[in-house]
């Protein structure tokens, strides 16, 4: 049984880290960095609607560029692993800082996000199959004086 | 020792999944899951005082909504417990964010929160004995626009 | 082989535990807090340029207090560690809320800031050995009403 439990321990160790690893991806504008974090059988739902994740990527990679720059500040994830499990869900809120340029005239943008994710461990480690995300709310703020 | 240390660090993991189960629990207004976080015997600090957790939870239940949904963004807990016990602290950082209704031309309200709570296993798992929510700061700012 | 995994385990809770221990060392202006989180034979990259530990910690003491507290919100660090290793990197989001006095006019200051830590064990703990700490953006704001 304790061999169990250290791979549970492991497994929200690494899903902990998916987590960082996609706000350090999407704030580098490095989508093949994404792309590794998610299953490229799987969807994503978002502002948008839903889309497959070959062209969610496809989206990140030509889609015009209305910030400079991002940051993507993740909480803690909650999340729903059962011991043994290859499956499992993560609750995770963030706050967005949509960035200009310094000294740029138009307003940032700041968002409450809520990723829910269903995950699976796809060649010995976990990807995002299913994402969600749901914008709780958006504030346009002057830019940094 | 080893299952003393793996016990810890299973303990670490709930307690840092009790922080977040709060946070979803109140953002839901879901009062009973918010009860499930709190021992019946124990009690809360706030802005309003010292109170007992049935009149803490009887106070969400039945108290006036001034604001239309929340965001309780957490940091990860800073965890006080030592391997074996059975009752430990843990100090969160938090920033809320308290939400108007789209397009309600009142000010929204946003508040840095401190956290501490006794947190104790009962009857299985932990709750929170003791909770001192202390406001570092409030800002209102104006509406998504 | 399990054990080296679980002290593993230990080692990424103490680095996230050491990560929230510098939030509430700093936000209490308790200097010698902060010095015990630091290798003294480190160093500090910030907006000022690059110094040595022991001057840092000088420059936390003696420099003048523009705001009267504040609040550093730290998101999970992305932890980078191999096993059983005595050297590890960690890359941790933070907003920080300076804050001025209830009721002064100045306006506050917030800030995204990423730190990115070189970690060694030293004397049975962790310390910071080097930090480099990249402002990503600030903003002012009315203090609160």
């Amino acid at each position: 049984m304790s061999d169990t439990v250290m791979r549970w321990l492991c497994d929200l160790e690494e899903l902990r880290r998916l987590t960082q690893r996609y706000a350090r991806a999407i704030d580098a504008r490095d989508i093949d960095a994404v792309a590794a974090l998610f299953d490229p059988q799987g969807s994503v739902d978002g502002a948008r609607g839903g889309t497959t994740v070959p062209v969610y990527l496809d989206g990140l990679r030509t889609g015009e560029r209305v910030f400079a720059s991002s940051m993507h500040v993740l909480g803690d994830p909650l999340i729903k692993l059962e011991q043994g499990a290859d499956a499992g869900r993560m609750d995770t809120y963030a706050v967005v800082y949509q960035l200009r340029p310094a000294g740029a005239p138009e307003s940032e943008l700041v968002l409450g996000i809520r990723y829910l994710d269903d995950v699976v461990r796809l060649g010995g480690g976990w990807v995002i199959h299913h994402r969600r995300a749901v914008t709780l709310w958006t504030r346009s703020s002057a830019p940094a004086s």
